[in-house]
């Protein structure tokens, strides 16, 4: 049996805030950094180990996986960090608080937003604060504008398949850090979620997720650490 | 012009009790840590930047490298972590205080442990509470039981030339957080340094050492980045 583990980075400054947050760098907040530690003291107490693990290029991911591994005692693992990884991107909606943007655009095109499958945000406004064309770490990637759920699958997948798989393959036992977005990318491949249902699955926090996998690498158990 | 910067780590646990440490892992303390945060935002503000880093399999040294680029702003950037830059390994003087050691052993016979180039520390004792073979991090490597400056640059050079010379000639710049004694290797080899004169080298804790190298990696130019 093949087992996986997921864990969302912990919460974030704009999480508290309640902005659209995307491919904004945000740190984690000081209860963040809280559930990370407490994430990895419960894998740590529970016998989950890896050889291996994998977050984004986004800093709230990287210092949830970092606290984690600190506290699991295994700082050591390697690590490889990839955009492909990241949050989706929320495009034109970046930054805005989202009680704000309910106001200003009506709750019923806010929820086509946020929950369509694949009906993006819009695009960012010229000369947004938020453009990150001048980011040293997306030197050569090539950033989206906005994304669907549907677009983020299109790039966490492949990813998946080429970095992540082989692993898994060779017996490697992997832990991934990301983002609500990305990690629903994985569970509607590994569990087969519909469309329709994928926008709806919420993924906590800071909580591991532990996945039982098949030889075909589909779920044969899905579960929370903490419920065991 | 190719640029490389080491960092010892912060002030560690026992490096402020005193004690022999070599590959046990203690963590920072609070100053080490202090430490790493003030050489990120020290490289930060001076512009050093860079494409990829290296680190040990040691905690106080991942943890300054997190800590440095965490700083910097520079936490998504790839790292490369490996046993080969791990500290000395002090043998049976592993966990013993320095002061009662030499009371023990006299001062000479310590001074010869600590500052021979080739002569190693005894073996560790049957039984000894510093073993490593339990350690999950050390599966396939071989741990050695004592060694000498010699020995660690033995292990230290080949992993030079495999892993980071390629990295520098092909551009890439460099940064390595790690040890007394594995950065005391590269400081030989890159700056020529005989048998006699490296052991007497000192190399502070948490205060980036910039080289400047030319196209053969070998020093044009070394200071702390403080000095500059």
């Amino acid at each position: 049996m093949v087992q996986l583990v997921l864990i969302r980075h912990g919460q974030s400054a704009w999480n508290l805030e309640n902005r659209f947050t995307g491919w904004w760098d945000v740190d984690l907040t000081e209860q963040g950094v809280r559930e990370a530690i407490a994430a990895g003291e419960l894998m740590r107490v529970r016998g989950v180990d890896f050889d291996l693990t994998f977050t984004s290029f986004q800093t709230r991911a990287i210092k949830t996986l970092n606290l984690a591994l600190e506290a699991m005692g295994r700082l050591w693992l390697p690590t490889e960090k990839s955009w492909k990884l990241n949050e989706r991107h929320y495009g034109g909606l970046t930054g805005l608080d989202k009680d704000e943007t309910r106001a200003l655009h009506g709750e019923d095109q806010v929820k086509i937003w946020r929950r369509s499958f694949d009906i993006p945000p819009p695009l960012p406004e010229e000369g947004s604060p938020w453009d990150l064309a001048k980011d040293e770490r997306y030197k050569g990637v090539p950033i989206p504008q906005t994304e669907s759920l549907k677009d983020t699958i299109a790039r966490v997948l492949p990813y998946w398949e080429e970095r992540i798989v082989p692993e898994l393959k060779a017996g490697k036992r992997v832990l991934i850090s990301a983002h609500g977005n990305s990690l629903r990318a994985l569970v509607k491949h590994l569990s087969g979620i519909s469309d329709a249902d994928i926008t709806g699955l919420e993924i906590p926090t800071g909580q591991p997720i532990v996945y039982e996998l098949d030889d075909d690498l589909r779920e044969v158990e899905r579960y929370y650490l903490k419920d065991r």
